[in-house]
């Protein structure tokens, strides 16, 4: 960064403009652990004025721009790849309002969704996209993150419905509507959710709540194989249950789970199936036809959690499952793959998943948003292990060609960021060039987060 | 039409082309009945080679090009107000698959939802989107049409997973993922859903099919005013019970439906409620619960139908609400209003509305997909009747306003056509700069559907 630039930072944002080193290393890594670079200035934004300086400022000396809040992306989105400036916008925590009667909350992008839930507790409403990171909803908006929850809920594209977004030239449009539908005109708000801060900053989110179920159970059910339990998911999705929340853990995933939070989870392959209703009636019915479901699927073991703090517990390994992994080879780096077919061709591209892991020798545990058809497959290496990481990469390319072949995407819901750029391109050959030229348009100088998607 | 342009479309398309004045008549109108304006000719496109023909010959001789299916808009989207090419893809009906375990169905354009939902029922699934009309799925794409089910199922937007996209410059690009979510990109997919044909032409859909409900039934409960009817629907949304539709027809139109249809619905202001379980148990426990919260808001007659014949007879009669008032006034022009809101204003706007349609002595009946906070206000009056129409414009620019300040948008499902792009400008004005950029990137000739939307 130019003497000028940095100057010129220092005098609009003062203390909240910062070069210091641990700042900077900061704002240099993401949850993948894969990638590391410093961006050369960290400024605080603590409003959208900022926001817009910040992207002034950034115009006039030709400085790269990375958007960040929690830093808890998955596959690069906040690294610095080009230095310049990190905007961080963990600051901008005002809820704005909570409408509890438009079933809506509109906040500021740096405000966590676990934040938000907290408020929205005493009114009956929560915000259902949990991708398990203390995430910020401007960055799960900027990645289209999901979770356990999308199932039923659809992703964090269906639950905003309008944005507040900071152009390069100056700009600030309002893209959607708070209204729950519009058809007036072209949709910009899509196209700024899941663009990885690439085309605009996110200063403002209006998002969609829900009524909480009043009662709910989680039923856990173990089988012989993943695929089995994939196919029961499937029938599970077709009984029209509609699940909460419908999760697939492998039998290394459940060693993990068991290690990490002291519990006793059957270490086999397990679904996790989670059931709302109205009243204990509703719900005994549906778990009911569930249970049948699961047994005539080959399920074995079959236990239903009622009481709130189970459940919490259930919910809570499912989301440090990342973690516990992790912990369990300290010393490997890892690797989340984030296939997501159609549903009736999740069961064999699982099960050629797994084949091609065992056949090549590879550590490797699945979780999966299987009601979705989105599954993880968790490769871990010692970082110098070169064939190794050579061999998950074979793996992972035959995976993604398989699954795009099934109809289904790289990415569920972790997006393209660095890593998965060849994967986009073997994706969407066809569309790129429509990317690029949109990208052109609103960042002609190509300062918003370079590197990332395209 | 020049001659060489009419040669080149008759040497490529043969008894596909047409300029017989009927076939012209055939595409210059839509529903709306308020415009009228005849294409140069007709092409009836039987494939997707077909419509990139189209778009060549277009582009060669500078023709406007409009796609028409069934021509059902509602504000005059398929109306060539600029001559030129009506591409008739009516013809385009193929299935191309039905993938039930998958919960999805591939189709040609010109498939109407319910001919599609005849083919699904013996899959025990359903394309869940019902504007009413027999509508097309291209056409419902292109203007992110809804109706009843979209409370509990989304619109046209929610339930499109995959299309394929002819652009202007020759190319077919897929949009979208057959899986059901992905984070691959800049979403595309969302600016093609509701652009009106202005940016390309689907030439095939992926579209989510649903699971059927095991026990439905139908609440009918009248109330003394609209307001407390809407107010009713904002307490049934906020009670989880998920209601599969959530209609409000006010007494106007509950005549207007008697007269058509030789039924006895009470002429009072009414919420139809559907509700779904997988088990008749659950099933009753809802009901009793909506039956409770109808009482505590004022509802009086209550009435519940179990039985598909009479369901189906209810929801025939809300389908066609739009015909029956207009056979009630045969020889008046009509207008249907399309605003929708968050729901927790829904009681208000709809309040105000009703004031100043009766403070200005308007014939208005009013209809609403509450759950979403969506209203149609049908005006009509005699086409000849200047000051009648002039006060109808200045009711209508009122309600926009109230809708746009209580944060909602001018249209719902119908999409912006010609009529609504005065609208369209007050409500994003900060936006059509960057739609217009788009549309230039797209169709830098401005030979799709012209004169709509922007």
């Amino acid at each position: 960064m130019t003497t000028p630039a940095l100057a010129a930072l220092r005098a609009r944002f003062g203390d909240h403009c910062s070069t210091a080193r641990p700042v900077l290393e900061a704002h240099g890594r993401d949850e993948s652990g894969l990638d590391f670079a410093l961006p050369e200035a960290v400024v605080f934004a603590q409003s959208e004025e900022d926001v817009l300086s910040a992207l002034q400022l950034a115009r006039e000396h030709g400085l790269a721009v990375v958007p960040f809040a929690v830093g808890s992306s998955l596959e690069g989105q906040v690294i610095p790849v080009r230095g310049g400036l990190s905007l961080d916008l963990s600051g901008m925590k005002r809820i704005v309002a909570i409408e509890p009667g438009g079933f809506q909350a509109t906040v500021q992008p740096g405000v966590t969704y676990p934040e938000l839930n907290r408020l929205l507790r005493s009114h009956g409403l929560f915000f259902p996209v949990d991708p398990g990171a203390e995430a910020s909803l401007g960055g799960m908006a900027s990645t289209n993150a999901s979770g356990t929850g999308a199932v039923k809920y659809g992703t964090t594209r269906d639950n905003v419905l309008e944005m507040r977004v900071a152009l390069m030239d100056g700009r600030v449009i309002r893209v959607g509507s708070k209204a729950r539908k519009t058809s007036a005109g072209y949709d910009l708000k899509h196209l700024f959710i899941g663009a990885e801060g690439t085309l605009g900053v996110i200063t403002e989110l209006t998002v969609r709540l829900w009524p909480r179920p009043a009662e709910l159970a989680v039923l856990r059910c173990t089988f012989a194989t993943i695929a089995e339990a994939a196919a029961c998911a499937v029938s599970v999705m077709h009984a029209a249950l509609g699940p909460e929340r419908l999760e697939l853990l492998d039998e290394e995933q459940l060693r993990a789970v068991n290690r990490h939070r002291g519990t006793a989870y059957p270490e086999r392959p397990t679904l996790w199936i989670e059931l709302g209703a109205s009243s204990r009636a509703a719900l005994d019915g549906a778990l009911e036809l569930c249970r049948e479901l699961c047994l005539d699927a080959g399920g074995q073991t079959l236990h239903a959690a009622f009481s709130e703090a189970e459940r919490a517990s259930i919910w809570e390994a499912r989301h440090h499952a990342y973690y516990a992994l992790r912990a369990l080879y300290p010393n490997h780096a890892n690797l989340s793959t984030d296939l997501c077919v159609p549903l009736h061709r999740l069961p064999d591209v699982l099960a050629f998943t797994r084949r091609r892991c065992d056949e090549r020798g590879l550590h490797a545990s699945f979780v999966g948003h299987v009601g979705d058809g989105n599954f993880h497959v968790l490769f871990h290496a010692a970082p110098d292990d070169h064939a190794g990481w050579a061999t998950i990469h074979e793996v992972y390319g035959e995976m993604v060609t398989a699954a795009l072949e099934a109809g289904g995407t790289c990415t569920g819901e972790h997006g393209v960021g660095l890593h998965k750029r060849a994967y986009l391109a073997q994706e969407r050959p066809d569309s790129l060039e429509l990317m690029r030229g949109i990208k052109a348009l609103l960042d002609p100088e190509g300062l918003l987060n370079p590197g990332k998607i395209l």
